[in-house]
């Protein structure tokens, strides 16, 4: 079943900003292989989404008939391949009713991309976080508590009775590498590793007073010119400033929930770090399995819908 | 006495980043003209900035003796021409007998760096702005308040009998550069105009509540995808939210004390609005004026330490 030669039923497909992961499927959900892309949706035209997906499945296609391929992330963006819809919280994850399929020169392929979610106020939008979501009630339909999912823009997600009921999304991920690789303090950051200590004192600076933010950033510099700050701590505080700061403005959000991070372990274990500093136990579950559990709903769904 | 043709005495320069500006000036500190390059400390390696100031100055040097050329700024610093001191605050700005002296392949030539000024705790740093504030003080030597100087990192600054007591440091110039040219965030910010109604609103946001700004910066492309937000209002706001958490931050300058603004229109602008929104009536005076002020007075030290 896991044979890498066998031919695919579907394609589950993570298409982000900055990648492309694809999963060989076969009809039970079992994964065949996967394939790993930096063919991100930001790295494209649209007439190129076609071209790179039949190149990287080129073994894969049926000599008859149609391979379904099952699209989350932001291939369905304004700028992406198909705008698909956003469907407006609160609601459950939407499914693969509410996908839009696109239009392909190939006569093989069947292409659904799945909907994000929309907030109006305050305004807000996600795309793929909604598919991690719909993975994630799949195994706990009863969550009742808050899902944050780290990232460029991490994501905190209030679910409860089976639908997301508000989010809102924050700029963590970006601000960090804007600030550690272009702006002044990149002279002072090392581009890796991380120190608790550092990190854990500036998280609680900044949660307890977020004003103290905009303050401490020169201070990395100036620490580095005139101290001699070690990269490897200053790396730390940068990424604990920014999360203390995230921290206080989700503070609605984790104050008193349950709390699941889904993410990756560096940067996952980086939030449960910070929220362990205000006594919230969180709990961890990784990203891509839920990807590909919300993906192999959508592919469920679509069959019974045939049948 | 304004003639460009006359041969100058002396050189004042401000070299920054991004910048150099040289004033021609006479031995009475007047000003014979003014040249204007790109050509700042960032885009130059050690041994470019001797040939970049004989290029520009080629019509002004003497034909036997030294034209003295005095220096400010990020030419001073490590990555500069020559590193000139830090002296510590508090103290009064510091002055010509301890700039630095820098070695020149030309004769003809003989250039001073002004000293910067260094704080250990909490570490800060500046360099140009102590000849401004010194160029202030000579028209204000009692001033007992704030200076407050924008840009990309902006400076608060405690004056108190003639000495620089204590400043802090901002980077709220290069955050919004960032932010509004480089992130996600870029698609919809108008690259100039400024709205005071969604400035000011923004302003009183993160004043108030410095924790909203992590939580209000996506809402800005949230809002620009899901109800059309005008790029001059996103822009607006972008700059108020930023301002407003500076404000928070910076709080112990401002509050209960004489303010003064230096800067030039637009920026210090934006600040005196923002600072008057929390009832603080800030004077503004010119910041040229005050580098040009600030290096007369060293050059003025310079004749009469050789008399």
């Amino acid at each position: 079943m896991t044979d890498a030669r066998m031919r695919p039923d579907w394609i589950a497909a993570d298409w982000g900003t900055s990648h492309l992961r694809l999963w060989r499927m076969d009809r039970a959900g079992a994964v065949l292989g996967r394939i790993d892309s930096d063919r991100g949706m930001g790295t494209l035209r649209r007439e190129e989404f076609e071209p790179v997906l039949l190149d990287l499945l080129r073994d894969d296609l049926p000599g008859a008939g149609c391979l379904d391929v099952i699209c989350c992330g932001m291939a369905g963006s304004r700028q992406g391949w198909a705008e698909a819809r956003y469907a407006a919280v609160p609601c459950a994850p939407p499914g693969i009713r509410q996908a839009t399929r696109v239009a392909t020169q190939s006569e093989r392929l069947s292409v659904r991309i799945l909907p994000g979610l929309r907030q109006n106020a305050p305004a807000d939008v996600m795309r793929g976080e909604e598919t991690q979501i719909a993975g994630f009630l799949r195994t706990e339909p009863d969550f009742d508590g808050v899902i944050c999912l780290p990232g460029t823009h991490c994501k905190w997600v209030h679910v409860s009775a089976g639908e997301v009921v508000s989010f809102r999304t924050f700029m963590t991920g970006e601000m960090f590498a804007l600030l550690a690789d272009r702006s002044v303090l990149r002279h002072g950051i090392a581009s890796a590793g991380m120190d608790e200590g550092p990190f854990s004192d500036a998280v609680a600076r900044t949660v307890s007073q977020p004003e103290v933010l905009a303050r401490d950033l020169f201070t990395l510099r100036a620490e580095a010119l005139l101290h001699g700050l070690d990269p490897v701590a200053a790396r730390s505080r940068l990424s604990g400033l920014l999360i203390g700061a995230e921290l206080a403005g989700a503070r609605p959000y984790w104050l008193g929930r349950d709390i699941v991070v889904m993410g990756e372990s560096g940067i996952a274990g980086a939030y449960r770090t910070a929220l362990d500093l205000q006594g919230v136990r969180a709990r961890q579950v990784g990203a891509e399995e839920m990807t590909l559990s919300g993906l192999r709903a959508a592919y469920e769904d679509l069959k019974e819908g045939e049948r």
